[in-house]
Order: structure tokens, then sequence, then C-alpha cells
């Protein structure tokens, strides 16, 4: 078994050195820590996680979420943990004070579900839901709503969810038809049924509050007609009472990975009527659940790199364990009678984890960048508000889907270095492989997530966001190239920035000329152009900070780790930035492969 | 669930046109055989496999091989179709009459497996071992041997197995320590464990005859000293009774997939001695098992291919059905009072389904042109014989790692057009994905032959042989240049021919240097890259032919048929040649990263 599940060295480089996240304490918003506090913090989630988590995560897999006589049942540990994580604030943590909330940066709190979800993926997105679902109601709901529901679900007693997907629809929300009626005391009636639902019912909550999207009778089609209601499945009486809510369990979906985190079929107005309240306005139910969605698309890349860097550590550990096989002499043979060598030593051993870790770092760096613009937007006004959002909104959807994509990369060759014990029940490698693979698939698919960048985040303001975060990224060059070492790493991302405009500069003229289907057709290889540059951009920033902290000796870590990111960094430009040119290429290759009808009937 | 796994159509125009196989019918060896009596052999199998094979798929996932009491028992259903495969001939396809074989093209015997293998992967490996096994003793065992094993291996009452692998030496042969003891007899006795055996113990065979490298005792150290040995589970008597000869089963290494292909962990010399008889020369053990492990290799790429046929179809009839979103109008929006469309027709869909069609057909394509080569060798003499001999080397470890690699890529992008759905074990997509997840790592890592390809195969005859491969290549591009459609194409495989050498002539000083390590240290790139060539090699070959059957209206399918041909080849060419000048120069690139000793620490 492992013992390693994240390095903590180098998540407080990205928070403290590269990302300067201690900066933000100087503001109104989170004057209340100081970096001696944050640091605590994230020591204690690392306690809890090593202690409560971590030695858990093969029985969740081995002991699957079940479901029995309408209800799901999930494996015991989640008792101790959910009741300690409410109680460490895990819910509210970003929320504000007066709404009882820790407010705490978004960095920091991200850094913590980072730290719990190497440990242990199945348990986190069940805080991550209370929290999303608390936060809608807390935006958007009535201050009866806020005060229903917000107590008990801060403190895990009653669970939260989102419920979006519909049988029918899947990731088609225009085409969901849960309907809502309204009924005589301003409540409505929801009845539908939803599927995918996370966290949906397990043993452990005294209640389930979730968000549904529905639609109120006559209203408008497609998405525009779609609002948001708190269905709770307990209703909840004057004097706290619950009373069952008619919203039933149909099933559980039995899933390759991720098997304690439960996913659940849930039906609304089950034999008597599902009563919702309305949240906010009328028909408002998409934009409000975007809100939640973004947090989620983060949360959902999060937990991908948390997924990855724990495979990491494992097959780490294993490389410089194993012996086997010997080095290659100057002749290319090799000498029997010497003793085996450890597998770390084997250059293609050595390639699959720096990929690897090139992969994570720079994943766990996105994370912290995305959080950081999250901390800057709450903590400025204006302009600058909006500047940050819009950097945020550009950014959300590569965070998502960067950390799934090269998460199965990272991980698939974390198998791999343990070769045939890699796909054995023995190790937790092909568990990470199972687990990660939902991480393309939630909160959006890759190719949904790549219509959005393309489609609208790229061309967000005419293109102008995407300018402003070219002018961050030439700002982080210029200071690269204050070091010789780096100067060559900062030419070639300039020239890479360069190539996305280029790519979209060569698209355009579809978009131009209606024919959309093409502009978007290659969306999915323009994500991972794009999303590989923006990891380029982290990479550079983390060498950068690294090298000054060699020159000034002013870093807490020894030196062979800054050397250790200014290689990696190196790694990833040859083996990673190496790919961009030959991808922006096909990209721009005019040939319609993919429109054409003709092959159709014999695909 | 699923109907389809293959596609048979395919599979004849690669058997009868791109590849003439039926060429072979007029030579001494296979006269015995017309072009309707291999159609009817193919038939037969395809029939086993729709009946007896396909719908047990999905519960020899379900109910995995599992060891109780000492012994290991799988699926009911194995008793019946393992007699049948007997019976049929499965084990003794390609061996001459005169050994009671069947004598026929391993062409045709790898399409039948490959059949079997898409229908249900976790079969026909029983098959395929005893054939193995059996085929070493006929090759390299005495009469006496040949007498006592084959017949009863042959219709599968006794099981064949290769036992290689030990646990202190993984893929490092040079290692294994079971030893040998001269035994007054003439035997030996056997001494050991070996891990990782494949089909290693079940119920429904009377004995297994394990094929046992060991070393003798006093032998040299390294792979020089290993010996081959006939080890049988139970020996058998001159009144042919059997008594147990201590082979022990330790165990069953649980897996992620293929759980219902057993593998093993055995015990040699367990309570008693285990009884082993030399095959062959002592000494010679390795020599002889790899002309096994060369069948076995290109086997395994072929169980790649046949997962990843049976993903690409699942996914194909889901595409082809569902429902879900619109299609963009002119202006990027969507009428939400239109029908929703099947998903087939979004274009990324499409393009997932497309790269997989590019995929599985270019495995088909390699396998059956392997298989022609060892065809070709075993009815040509002298000069003839040793060039089909050594272009088979040379396309063997290819042939083994582009089915594992890109049949994983295939059926990622399988999982991701079923969305959701794809992760639940309500469809098979998430199945195939964990059991293709195998096939690089058996036989041989990708790491592994990335090494032999390199390091040995391009080198073969200071890389006389790769000439010979170039030239054939560039028959084939000159045969398609008479078509103004596909002459573009031909151009771009012949600079790609071009690439491997210039690649190769900028890695070579490494080696001349002596800086082996460094030679090889970006051999798994290498492979990526001169396997997706050699995969547009046998695209350019199926469009050639697509387009001279639809010149000549001479071909049995419809125009369409042909046309899909021709615009998968189109396709291939965009997104996958696309990447090949990128990865050459990943490959040159000077930097020496995952030699160097420094960031191991902080790896």
């Amino acid at each position: 078994m492992a013992t390693q599940y994240i390095d903590m060295e180098t998540l407080r480089f990205l928070l403290y050195d590269v990302h300067e996240v201690d900066q933000l304490l100087s503001t109104d918003r989170f004057k209340n820590y100081d970096k001696e506090a944050l640091d605590m913090l994230l020591d204690s989630v690392k306690e809890l996680s090593d202690k409560e988590m971590f030695p858990y995560i093969k029985e969740m897999d081995e002991q699957p979420a079940v479901f029995k006589d309408g209800r799901i049942s999930i494996h015991p540990q989640f008792e101790k943990v959910l009741k300690m994580g409410g109680e460490m604030g895990l819910v509210n943590a970003i929320f504000d004070e007066e709404d009882g909330g820790m407010q705490l940066p978004a960095s920091i709190t991200n850094a913590a579900y980072l730290i719990m979800e190497a440990a242990n993926n199945h348990i986190p997105g069940y805080f991550g839901l209370a929290a999303g679902a608390a936060n809608l109601i807390r935006v958007f709901g009535s201050q009866e709503l806020k005060d229903t529901y917000l107590p008990k679900m801060s403190t895990m007693e009653w669970a939260g969810t989102m419920c979006l997907t519909e049988p029918q629809a899947g990731s088609s929300l225009s085409d969901i038809v849960t309907s809502a009626e309204p009924r005589e005391d301003g409540t409505y009636k929801i009845e539908g049924q939803k599927i995918f639902i996370s966290g949906g019912d397990h043993q452990f909550a005294d209640n389930f509050i979730h968000l549904v999207l529905a639609r109120i009778k006559g209203a408008p089609a497609g998405t525009k007609g779609i609002s948001l209601f708190v269905v709770p499945r307990s209703a909840i009486g004057a004097d706290g009472s619950l009373t069952y809510n008619h919203v039933s369990t149909l099933g559980e979906f039995n899933k390759m990975g991720q098997k304690s985190y439960c996913t659940t079929h849930l039906g609304f107005s089950d034999g008597g009527d599902s009563v919702g309240w309305l949240v906010g306005e009328p028909n408002q139910g998409l934009r409000y659940m975007f809100q939640m969605m973004n947090e989620a698309r983060i949360a959902t890349g999060r937990m991908g790199t948390g997924i990855a860097s724990a495979a990491y550590h494992a097959s780490l550990e294993y490389a410089k364990e194993r012996p086997q096989g010997r080095r290659l002499g100057s002749d290319g043979s090799k000498d029997v009678n010497e003793e085996q060598t450890l597998i770390i030593n084997h250059p293609d051993v050595k390639r699959m984890l720096l990929l690897q870790k090139a992969f994570v770092e720079a994943c766990m760096s996105l994370i912290t960048e995305a959080s950081n613009f999250v901390d800057k937007e709450s903590t400025t006004d204006g302009d600058q508000k909006e500047y940050y959002h819009y950097l945020l909104e550009l950014l959300t959807p590569i965070v998502k889907t960067y950390p799934a994509e090269k998460g199965k990369e990272a991980i698939d060759n974390g198998v791999q270095v343990l070769g045939g014990y890699g796909y054995t029940t023995d190790f937790i490698l092909q568990q990470y492989y199972r687990d990660v693979r939902i991480i393309s698939i939630y909160e959006g698919t890759t190719g949904i997530q790549s219509l959005d960048l393309l489609g609208r985040k790229a061309m967000l303001k005419n293109g102008a966001v995407l300018q402003e975060l070219a002018k961050v990224i030439q700002g982080n060059i210029a200071d690269a190239s204050k070091y010789d070492e780096l100067r060559p790493y900062g030419k070639t991302l300039a020239m890479n920035l360069g190539l996305i405009q280029e790519v979209i500069g060569s698209l355009m003229p579809y978009a131009m000329k209606g024919d959309h289907q093409r502009f978007l057709a290659d969306a999915t290889l323009f994500m991972d152009l794009f999303s590989t540059i923006i990891a380029g951009w982290q990479w550079l920033k983390m060498a950068t900070k690294a090298k000054e902290l060699l020159i000034t000796g002013k870093g807490t870590a020894s030196e062979a780790f800054y050397e250790s990111k200014i290689h990696t960094m190196k790694f990833f430009y040859k083996y990673e930035m190496g790919r961009t040119r030959g991808l922006a290429k096909i990209i721009q290759d005019q040939q319609d492969l993919t429109l054409a009808d003709a092959p159709v009937e014999y695909l």
C-alpha cells in the first residue's frame, strides 16, 4: 500500500510562493486570517485525511454504495468522516461570516479539498455538494429558505445535491421535463425523474436537500423556461419535525469507479406530492445553477488532480522500491552479474514518472490560479471585479478538462510503471485508473467543455478577455526572461500564445459565414491545444519562482526541490509543448471529415 | 446490450481484397483449401462466437475466476465452449497435417481468433495458450513428448500454459531462479514459483501442460543458462493414468479486467517433486520460447484489436439510437422546437466514432499483414523465406503495441460517446475499457516492445530490413499514386518514411559513442511515431484497393462501403498522421531529461 498521496511542500510552494495567496490576507474580506492560521487549517485537513480518509480508499472501492429496499447505503466510515468534516467547517468554508461561514479564501478551501481528494476521492464530493447546494440557497434564496436549511446543511446533518440530468435529456438541459405546478400556498408540486444525482441518498444524513431544475407549467420552451427549486426529501414542520416529501430513491447507478460516491436515480412526487420551494425568480434557474456549476467545474478538475496526485505518488513509491533489470552498458548490453537496479533508474520509467509529475503539478497550479481569481473577484469591485470574473470564465472549462484528460493519461502511465502488478487489485493503481475516468464526464463532458471554450469563452467580449489573459501571461514571460536559463522557454510560450490566435484566426471565417458546425467541429482538439499552453504557462510561473528562490536563498525548501521544478518545466516543454504545433496544424487543416454525411452508413 | 462486435465485411475485404490471402491457396502447403472452405470456416467461427461467446461477455466480468481451496474455478460456460473450440480445431489450426493439424493459413487462423476475441476476449486465450504450448512441443520436443501431449492438448482435454515470469524477476528473464535438477532417469526436478500464468488452472481440463523456463543447476548466469521444460500438473502413467506432479496453484491474481481469463500463481515441487521433461537442448530455452512469444505478441495485438472492435460497434450502435440535443443553426444557436437529433450527428461524436474506426480497421489490417508474412514465410524457401522472416521480426513489436495503445485510446473515445452511461455497468463500454488495459502489459510491456523496436528490430542487418520494408511501402505508394484522389496521401506517407530515417539518423550518434541509455531513452515515442506511420501505410493500402474496386466495379460490397474506406483513410491522415512531425521533433530534441539523476530526489 502506498503511503503518500500528495506533496504538501509543493502545495505550499504553489499557494504562497507561486500564486502569493497570502497577499489576500491584507484585504478586508480575509483580514481575520494570517498565514499561520491557514497553515494550521491545511495541516488539520491533512491529518484528517491521513487518519480518516486515506486508509479507507481501497475498502470504499470494494464495498460500494448499494441500493436495497428503496434506500442507498454507503461505507460505515462515512458516519464519522461526514460528521468530522461538517464540524471542521468544510461545507461553509467560503461563505460570509454573516451567513455563519468561515469566510476563507477559495484558494485555501480548494487546497484543503485537494488534499482530501488525493487521500480519498470517494468522500469530499459529499461535502462539496452540500456546500454547492447551500451556496445556491444562500445567494439566491429567501431569508426563510436560508434559515430553514443552512444550519443543518453546514454540519452535514442534512445532505445537499444538484438535480439537473433527466433520462431523455442527458446533457441537453433545454429538454428537461420535470414539472413544477403552483400550489395554493405559493409552493410547487415537483414531478419527474432525475438521474446521475451524486450523493442523492445514503444512511448518514437525516435529510437530503435537493436543488432541482424544473419547468413551471406554461413556461417558455428550452433553457429560458427553467426554474430552480429546493425540494427536500423530507419536509420540515414548524417544530422541526420531518415528514416524507415523496422524493423516492429509484436506484443506484453502478459505476466502474468512484463506487462509494453514490450516483442515484430519484423520483419526485412518487406516491404523493413532492413539495418544492422556488429559489429566486421563475425561469432564472439555469442562470443560478451556472454559478454552482462553475464552482463544480473547478471542483471536478480539482478532484481529477487529486486522483492523479495519489496515483503518481503510489507509482513513484513502487519505482523507488522495486528492483528489476539492469542499466545498459556502453555497448548496449547488460551485466547479469551486477545487482538489479531500481526501476526508477530505467529512462522509460523515469519518463513516465516525470510525465505524471508534470501533469499533476501543472493541474495543482492551475486549480490554485483559478481559485486565486475567485478570491480576487470576491475582494475587488467594479472593473477589477469584472476583469477577474471574465478571466475565470475563460479558464473554467480548461480547469475542468485539463485535469480530467491529462489525469487519465498520467494514471495510465502510473499503471504502466507497475507493469502486471498495476493491473491487479493487490495495488491501488487500477482503482485510480477507474476512478479518474468519470472526471471527463461529470459536470459537462470534455466535448461540451470544449464547445464552451471555443464557441463562447474564447469569444467573450469579441476576444478581449482572451487578450487580457494573454497580457497576464506575457507579464509572466517577461519575469521568466530575466533568467538566461528560462528565456528560451518564455520564447516558446510566447510563440504558443501566437499559435492560439493563429488557430482562432483560421477558424473564424467559418463562424462568420454561418458554418458554426464546422467552426466548432474540432473544438476538442482546440481544448487540447489551448489547455496544454495554459499548463505550460503554469510551469513557466513555477520555474520562475523556483529560480528566484534559488538565487535569493529565501525559499524554505531545499535547492533540490527548486531544481526539480525547473527540470520538470523543461520536461513539460519538451514532451508536451512539443505537441502544440502539430495539433494546431491538424485543427487548421481545411478538410471537413466529421461533418460529411457520406460515411455514416458505413461507420 | 450491443448486438454487433465485428464487421465481417471489412474482415473479408482485408483478407481477400487488400491482402489477397487467397493467393496462398495456390501454394503446396495450402492447396487443400479453397476460398469457399475458408469462408465456411470463418462463418462457423462467427456462429460459435454469436451463440456461445458474445452472450457471456458481461457475465464473465461479473463472475470472475475464483481461487478457493487450492484450485481456480471459472464460469460454467467454459465447459461447453472449450470443448467446442477443441473440436473445431482451434488449437491445432496452423499445425502441419502430419502432426494432426489443420495446416490452415495463419491469416485465416488469426481472423478466426479475432472474431472470437471481439465477441468475448476472456475466452480465446485459453485456446491460444494450448496452441502455443503444443506448438513448442511439436517443433522442439521429442517424438515421445509429441505423442504424449499433443492429442489431448489439441482437443482441449488438457490445457497448456507458458511459465516465464517470477516474482523477483518480472520482465527481466535473466533473473529467473526456478531450478531444474537432473534426476537419474533423464528427467528433472523443477522447483520454484511462477506468477502471472494465464490459464494456469481451472476446473474444465483434466491436466495442465506447463511449458516452464528454468535453470539447470550449474548453467551459465543470465539468459544463456535458461532451459525449457514440459511440466504437467499431473504426470502421465504408461496406462494413461494421471498422478499429481506437485504443481500447486498458490493463488489467482484478481485483475481490473479480463476477469474470467485466469492469471495464476503456480508453485513447482510443492510438497513433493515436480518432474519436468527437457524440451530440445539444454540452455536453449529462451530461443525456443521466443518462437512462441512472437506468435503470442501477434496474438496479444489481435486481442487488443478485438476488444477495440467490440467497443467501437457498441458505441456506434448507441450513437445511432440515442437522441440528444440539436444540430447547430447557421447563427450558432439551436432551435428547441426542433426534434432532438441522434448524437451521431454531432461532429464531435462522429469524430470519436471515426477515430475508433480508423484505429480498429488499421489494427485489423496490420494483424492481417503480419499473418500474411507468417504464411509467406511458411510457403517459401531460402532467401525469400528469410526475407519474410525478417519483415515479420521488424513488424512484431508494432503489431503487439499499436493495438494495445490505440485500442486504449479508441475505447476511451467509445466510453465518452455514451457519456455518463458509458461509465455505468449497465453498458459494456466500461468493461472493454478495463479489459483492454492489460494488452499494453501482456507479453512484454509497451516500454519493452519499444526498446526491441528501436534497439534491435530497426537495426536488424544494419538497417537493411527496415530498408526492405520501406521498399514494400514505396510499392504501395506507387499503386496509390495512380489515383489523383490518393496521390497526396501517398506523398505524405513517403515523407513520413523519410521521417523515420531522419529520426534514426539523429539518434544513431548516441549509440555509436556508447550512450545506449540515451539512444533508447525515447524509444516509446519512437514506437508511437513508427507504428502510426505503419498504420498510415495500412490505410493507404485499404484506400487504394477500395478505389480500384470502385472504378472496376468488381467489388462485392456497396459503393458506400468503399467510399467509407477512402473517407476514413483521409480522417486517419488528418488526425493521426498529422501528429508525426511533432513527435519526430520531440524525439530529436537533444535535451537529456530522463537520464539526469538530479530530479530523482524530488520526483
